[in-house]
């Protein structure tokens, strides 16, 4: 997606460590008129395939999964980090390896909230190892829900997690794939 | 906002504890297209009042805060619980004891997205204590931008967060405000 494209090299900063700040715009402060084209173009990609129900997980990805729910006519549901006494009842639950917080750590959803009946789209601002999706898929599995695939914002392509998940047959839609980056050379995409 | 009352009466259940669980279109799954009705309740609220930011705190407070902002055609910006190697340079801070967890942490927002140009509109899911809204508050003083006031789903007006904030001249919006909840005796609003 050009548009995005555009936007990372205007706005994106390369920090050491494969760190891509986006903060200005996409996961601290969110440009959410911005939202609604990426929104817009996920649901081009995915139109027809008869989603129901949006997945992400707490915190970033909830703005963008929230506008491109607007365009699909269905309903968020946000895995959460970690349990709270307001989330009563039975859980599908898994397990993610955070890289940026370099600890493991439980994702819950009710199971009020998916089950059988509902097509689900995956939806996060970035993919590097694929640890959170990993961990949303396996709810999806658990529910019986069907998984439609995953829409994402930024891929590292030069990190596993979107090839290793397209190997194993899932759909992955990255709106900007970056094939490499660094602070002296400025980024690339694929 | 009859809309917003008449939701909590049919999918909200009360629990022990003060304990209200609206997860099925709040807070876990979160109905956009509801949010949307919301958003357009606070923008009429805050009409002509020149708001340019809508701060939020993660994660509940994301989606309605998103949906808020495209009514208002500005931008949001989320306080972070915890820093993140993601979040680099000088940032505000302030600290929130949270009920739910018990517990007390950190909120942070980058000194890149507010500060005196800032006309700000704090948007959050809950008001009971106010203890979010107070370290929110707090955040907005330090950068000199100029608050305008909150918008709120569902007060616990039963609880003292909305009356001492309202007290101290801060404009509460609330769309719902719970007078007394039971699980025996049911809700009953303000």
């Amino acid at each position: 997606m050009k548009l995005l494209e555009d936007r990372i090299r205007r706005d994106g900063i390369v920090r050491e460590g494969d760190v891509l700040k986006v903060d200005s715009f996409l996961n601290h402060q969110m440009d959410v008129a911005f939202f609604g084209e990426m929104a817009k173009e996920f649901e081009r990609l995915y139109h027809g395939c008869g989603v129901n129900k949006i997945l992400t997980i707490e915190a970033s990805g909830i703005g963008v999964a929230c506008v491109t729910a607007q365009c699909f006519g269905c309903p968020v549901v946000f895995a959460k980090k970690s349990k709270t006494k307001n989330i009563a009842g039975d859980v599908w639950t898994s397990k993610v390896q955070s890289y940026t917080h370099n600890r493991l750590y439980d994702i819950i959803v009710s199971k009020d909230f998916l089950g059988p009946g509902d097509r689900v789209l995956l939806i996060d601002d970035f993919l590097a190892n694929g640890a959170a999706l990993d961990g949303l898929i396996d709810i999806v599995r658990q529910s019986g829900a069907t998984l439609v695939g995953a829409g994402i914002c930024i891929e590292k392509a030069f990190q596993p997690g979107g090839d290793r998940l397209r190997s194993m047959g899932i759909r992955v839609e990255s709106l900007a794939r970056i094939r490499s980056m660094s602070v002296d050379n400025g980024i690339e995409f694929c």
